[in-house]
């Protein structure tokens, strides 16, 4: 709890604003996506969707993790400033951001430096139809996941619990916003594992079918 | 440090004994796997290291990281079982194995849950050329390679030192035992990442070869 950690300057932004900019700022990115992603005319629906998830995903994990991860201070920051804002908001929601446990820092430090950067190539590699697009897909995807098994993981081990409890701080910060991340890598993961089987499949098939062709065709 | 723990039993056998029991096993996986992959005449060299590292590497996460997570009381026993002797002695090399770290513990979960089994499935599929098995090798090395920066990351962000220190406990255990699923996972990321890449871009050019192939022949 906020209470215990020294120095702590409690968020002065409503959470009602801190939601709404959020909120709005990822419609804005998706919608932005979906829309410009149209003009690849070869792109299937699921595809386009991947594109608005991947830049959401990463904007969220340079912008607002990075953050995080990279002002350690943001506690103490008496000026307003909305990054610092939603930090100690969803501090409510997860104690162990304000304390700064390294274990959260860590996971975080991947998530903003390595899966964030990541995300934003997924949108180009699917966009582009690039054939590293279904590997990138689901390495990143197996990261967050990984993330979210040690960042929820280590509280059940430690038994101690870091929320303030709560409809909005424990169900929709901690249990939902992180949910998130466990929840769609999982059929990405799926998906992707399985277009790469298909994609190295497919050629000694195709191959066959196609020399099978030139054979018959040779013969009459 | 071992003192601090209540109840800690330390380790009855002598080092050397708990070096050599688990060096020549592994070097006896080693070499077994070596010596039976020879059957696969199609196999190359790499492949055939591989299916060794996978193995030594499965087993150790399955036998010796599994029996960590699944015996919290290891460090109490006080009658001789090679495997918490094994731990005993490795919580010299990082007392957060007596300590029972969570965020050890969920890492070394992972590790022995998910990454051991799916190591010994690719020794499978590299001897039977699967479809999955880059896919597989990439997914597995990645993860090792997330638990190794949690694990190491997790002491220098804590500021904390977890090792009695030397020779023998920080660099051999701690730095070497560890680092050693760092220096190898790295390249099979690398080599799996650009066989999946080759694999799916090839069949193309070989339609386009073919389909060339099939149209002069056509026309003559």
């Amino acid at each position: 709890m906020e209470e215990t950690i020294p120095g702590f300057v409690p968020a002065q932004l409503s959470i009602a604003s801190i939601l709404a900019v959020y909120g709005s700022a990822s419609a804005l990115v998706i919608a932005s996506i979906w829309i410009l992603s149209s003009k690849y005319r070869y792109l299937g629906a699921t595809d386009r969707l991947l594109m608005c998830w991947f830049a959401f995903s990463g904007l969220t994990h340079i912008i607002l993790e990075g953050y995080f991860v990279f002002t350690p201070d943001f506690y103490k920051q008496k000026e307003i400033c909305f990054l610092s804002e939603v930090c100690k908001e969803y501090h409510n929601g997860d104690s162990r951001y304000g304390a700064r446990d390294p274990t959260v820092v860590i996971v975080e430090g991947i998530t903003s430096v390595l899966a964030g950067p990541a995300c934003l190539l997924a949108v180009y590699a699917i966009a582009k139809r690039k054939s590293y697009q279904y590997t990138l897909q689901l390495a990143v995807s197996l990261g967050q996941l990984y993330g979210d098994i040690v960042y929820f993981g280590q509280p059940i081990l430690a038994g101690k619990e870091f929320s303030k409890g709560g409809l909005l701080y424990y169900w929709f910060y901690y249990i939902f916003m992180n949910g998130i991340w466990v929840v769609i890598p999982l059929p990405i993961v799926v998906r992707s594992w399985r277009k790469i089987s298909q994609g190295l499949e497919a050629p000694s098939k195709k191959e066959r079918k196609s020399k099978a062709s030139f054979d018959r065709h040779k013969a009459a």
